[in-house]
């Protein structure tokens, strides 16, 4: 499978880049606007898993022509620009890419942090509203711990879940996500549930800010 | 401390009765909107204890009497009828009364559980509102297992967040629920934090739902 992650220069699409690259034989493609900061961090990535004794190529793209050379493209950006990096990317997905959003729309004030979706109710249904009709949207990885991800020295074991109408996508991706190892991917059912599992980011964070040695925490469902 | 739990007849008033009487000191009364159903109720969490080798009072009184009774007093009833329940104790409680609501918005359609707070933001922030101003809310013990938590053969291991405004009560009621063996107790922040920690309950109930042996799910951060 090949996987492009645009943003895969940002701290959640580094993780997932590398733990993909180190676990995997996907093939892993960077996406950025500037083709330039991909190609700079590909090569990051590939001499950062060398020095693991992984002999992995990865490539760095413009966001498009990632999208365009994958099955599996994960929106690694900001909620707030998402919307528009779905559209820049529209003529090149088709019902063969899946797109996987795992953006959280959050604002931030003395209390703490706070969900604050879109008026569609989740960045999962904007995504699937802005794709083309044909284009099947997964949310997933919305809630890892980004530090623990992108530290290969550090042993997973954290939950993440995925959401989306089209069940199919969502196994896929679901498979995708559990042979990153110590990942666990548990199911929360189509997108009209995706607020609910979104929302956990901002809660994580207020963990973190209100207790002792919480600082990137994760969770686990049991 | 003299510990009422209102709505005490349901099942996380229930867990939460049955642990404290086991694992603590604290004096539990039980709340109802029907006495007699509430010292039934206490008198069969009597039994069941007993049984166990752990000879306790419970004692059951209506809900304005278990409330004037006691330091401090959990709101366990469905989140459509708290407010109507802290107006219905407002003569009773104080300064030195701490409200716990561990009620949660839901609602449910075919896609599954979805949160759906009362319009000020969290159901902790409308028992805030409702109740007298000098009276001091937390949120708690929102996603608890409830099955589990009330059955004593069960060991307990998970994690319960506290939300409010005064840092005073929020410890105290931390405290409280640390004494309970196997449980956790994290701090989210302010009230202003409660809907992130409220929306856990219709996500792990989705996540139950999606998922093989997840029944009664529980969440850990870590």
């Amino acid at each position: 499978m090949r996987i492009a992650l645009l943003g895969g220069t940002g701290d959640i699409g580094e993780g997932l880049a590398l733990r993909w690259a180190y676990d995997t034989d996907h093939e892993i493609l960077i996406g950025s606007r500037d083709p330039e900061k991909a190609r700079a961090k590909a090569e990051e990535y590939e001499t950062e898993l060398d020095s693991r004794g992984r002999e992995r190529t990865v490539k760095g793209f413009d966001n498009e022509m990632a999208a365009d050379r994958a099955g599996v493209v994960v929106l690694a950006v900001p909620a707030y620009h998402i919307g528009d990096v779905v559209e820049s990317i529209a003529d090149v997905v088709d019902e063969d890419t899946i797109l996987v959003s795992p953006a959280v729309g959050m604002s931030r004030d003395d209390d703490g942090m706070h969900y604050n979706p879109p008026s569609i109710g989740s960045v999962t249904e904007l995504v699937q509203r802005r794709a083309p009709d044909e284009v099947p949207v997964v949310g997933a990885f919305h809630n890892l711990a980004a530090d623990r991800l992108a530290n290969l020295d550090v042993e997973f074991d954290l939950d993440t879940l995925v959401v989306g109408d089209d069940g199919d996508a969502r196994g896929l991706v679901a498979d995708l996500g559990a042979e990153i190892e110590g990942l666990r991917v548990l199911d929360a059912g189509p997108a009209a549930n995706a607020a609910e599992a979104e929302s956990v980011t901002p809660l994580v964070i207020n963990i973190a800010m209100n207790n002792d040695d919480m600082h990137d925490v994760g969770v686990r469902y049991l």
